[in-house]
């Protein structure tokens, strides 16, 4: 008669009389044992921070959360284990016997039969107070601690969530998943903004360096990508990218995640605009339909005066608001000079433009930008300077070379834009900006 | 009649008599939406790369591949449809009748109606040569294009659903995934070996640093992930780490990835050695399970010398052969001070030793290590120096700690020891190491 599914906290079940072998299970996997099992008797070990304290006349409730989901175990115990060390954040082990909860909140709750405080936290001292709700850049100040504020460790949840969302898509699609290197010795657009890396310490002298050319952070994996183009169909990666911009604006960080995909033999942009559309849709459907509570807490409380829409800026966003009804949009056939070097000719004189496309969505802005590459060899090499640095690129063209195309979307904009969440700081378990590089 | 398991190549079914609208499907679509379709009449777009040219009397044999799998489509064409610029490496489009084949070797072949040489591939420039079986050494020199041979895109391949089968393993364990930062103004262990991060470019000041502090790319993700460990039972990151050594051995990388795992509530160091080897079982199976001629290329063809447990060199290896039989080993309880300052004091005196575990492979050595944390602030704050630059992380201590404990694994050496790959080079898409950064 228990239902466990909603029963939070992380659980050993030690069994009846057994209490010395006991054995870390999820919630699932201890409902099929406990059917064969004494259930009454059955002694259940509950861990996990507390979340909130109350007593009543002859009894205690605890909320106790081990972090697997938004929603605390009810902790049920007499005032005999009422302990001063019990207080909001610090860390229990309760022994008791799980039981069907009188109320509606919670399918079950735990009669404690012993409590174990294993860690204690002083209320003074801690930054985060029971019962008040901490704006998400108050919280930003801890970046030690802020995992344990429900905002947060919702949104961390969600964030691996939809980063499972999104390798699922790729890989339920055919695309071998590329670790395109962190480390480069090129600049995927000529932009500036590049971190230099070195080894620091004395054991290396001055000016010379370590992989014998300069080396930097990726800005991308497209160019790496386009490497693996020429063998495989379909290919993405999923990683870390760095810009070393001076800017602490809400939407900059100098770390940043990207997914990155690229895809031969492509016929036109649509090829990629359908991928994009697909992904979004696959990832965002999945992360509404795993993460309800999550989802909500940012919806009703974190970010309640969101509106999709709102708070639009730059030209294209007003473009958005202006034209198409605040949804989605796809922006394509940019002008040939305004693209880089590997964007694919349109040859459409006199406008000349490049087969580019962006997803421009509400309250972020770009989100996407991908493009067809230039994959024929005469049009790629017209283009100066491509034959000193990036001999190996052409290379590419010159051996085999397909019709191709891909994209980016920066992973911390689309949290932004599916939870409504202002800051990009708060999207990023350890945010980095310039001035700013904590932990 | 048509079987289309082991049906390679990527195709687009144009529909019979709509070939002006293809769409991207795989095989496993292919399928379904052929049973609605007059079987006789479709006509069906093979593209990839050309593995092979063979000319007969009246016909002439392609394989076709396009990086899905380690197998190639056959494609049958009538001598007139033979091309000069057929290559080996050229990029093709071969629209045809796709048919039951009469070898035994593949299911399927595509009757060719019409072949289009997308890509050509100059056979005197191409460093791969047609039938030649190159070394890994030789074709370590292409970063570029070494995707295009059997063994690398068999390696990327492998090295993809090792990745994704991780990711399940921790997934289906209910793990919460962490992006630790790449970036970091702490050093994991006080070892050396560190890059510095500082802006490239005339913008900035010397001796200015963009992070206000000196930032260095992170060694491990461990000291970040037990600040989550204060708010999620069980984490895990899965990234790129680096150190700056001045090697070039066969066993190190400048950049490499780890996969790293954190678990709260932790009741002796067997908590992590059962994570480590249900890890280790569960990818291992997936792997050998889902990618079985690509584990038989490296087996038979690539790696053919390797044997389990040869090529032993360090001491702890040597101990391996000796006592244990060729098998991975834990080894547990090292000495107290051989141990960072975070492992946890086994409090055994005189012997004194830090509740820590490493797990040693045959041929590859040590390819995990794992501790118990010391979540005790008293034995924490003894040790020298924490007060001040790690004041965050006592504070881990000091509000709410649990006893917790994680490892990481080198994902590289991982690679190698499954498939008996010797150089670490070989596992890695770009491999960086002192005075190496291509591309």
């Amino acid at each position: 008669h228990i239902l466990f599914c909603g029963s939070r906290g992380r659980m050993r079940i030690c069994g009846n009389k057994k209490c010395d072998t006991p054995s870390s299970i999820s919630p699932t996997c201890k409902l099929s044992r406990k059917k064969n099992s004494n259930q009454s008797e059955l002694c259940t070990v509950g861990t996990g921070w507390v979340r909130s304290v109350r007593a009543q006349k002859a009894n205690v409730f605890l909320h106790v959360n081990d972090g697997s989901s938004l929603q605390s175990l009810q902790v049920v115990a007499s005032s005999e284990l009422s302990d001063p060390l019990l207080t909001f954040g610090s860390a229990v082990e309760v022994t008791g016997i799980l039981k069907k909860s009188p109320h509606t909140k919670q399918p079950v709750e735990l009669d404690a039969k012993q409590i174990n405080v294993v860690g204690e936290c002083n209320p003074v001292d801690f930054p985060f107070k029971i019962k008040e709700r901490h704006g998400l850049e108050y919280i930003r100040q801890f970046p030690h601690l802020r995992c344990r504020t429900n905002a947060f460790s919702s949104l961390l949840r969600l964030r691996s969530e939809a980063t499972a969302a999104i390798h699922s898509y790729f890989k339920d699609n055919g695309f071998v998943e590329i670790n395109t290197p962190i480390i480069t010795s090129n600049d995927c657009e000529g932009a500036g903004e590049l971190f230099q890396v070195e080894p620091s310490g004395p054991d290396y002298a001055e000016g010379e360096n370590f992989f014998s050319v300069p080396a930097y952070l990726t800005v991308s994996g497209q160019l790496h990508l386009e490497v693996m183009s020429g063998a495989f169909s379909k290919v993405y990666t999923f990683g870390p990218t760095f810009r070393a911009e001076n800017s602490q604006s809400r939407r900059h960080l100098a770390e940043f995640y990207m997914v990155e995909a690229e895809i031969s033999f492509t016929q036109s942009l649509e090829d990629l605009t359908k991928v994009m559309e697909d992904m979004f849709r696959f990832a965002t459907e999945h992360v509404l339909a795993h993460c309800v509570e999550d989802v909500d807490l940012f919806h009703k409380h974190v970010t309640p005066g969101h509106r999709w829409g709102c708070d639009l800026k730059t030209e294209h966003e007003k473009y958005l608001v202006k034209h198409c009804g605040n949804i989605p949009v796809f922006v394509t056939d940019y002008p040939y000079d305004l693209k880089p070097f590997y964007a694919r000719d349109n040859q459409n004189h006199p406008e000349r433009t490049a087969a580019a496309v962006d997803l421009l969505v509400p309250g972020v802005g770009e989100l996407c930008g991908g493009s067809l590459r230039e994959e024929r060899l005469n049009l790629l090499s017209a283009r100066a300077g491509l034959n000193d640095v990036y001999s190996w690129y052409l290379d590419l063209r010159r051996f085999g070379s397909v019709p191709h195309g891909g994209f980016g979307l920066g992973f911390e904009r689309y949290l932004q834009c599916i939870l409504g969440v202002d800051n990009i700081k708060d999207v990023v378990p350890f945010p980095r900006f310039s001035h700013s590089c904590l932990l």
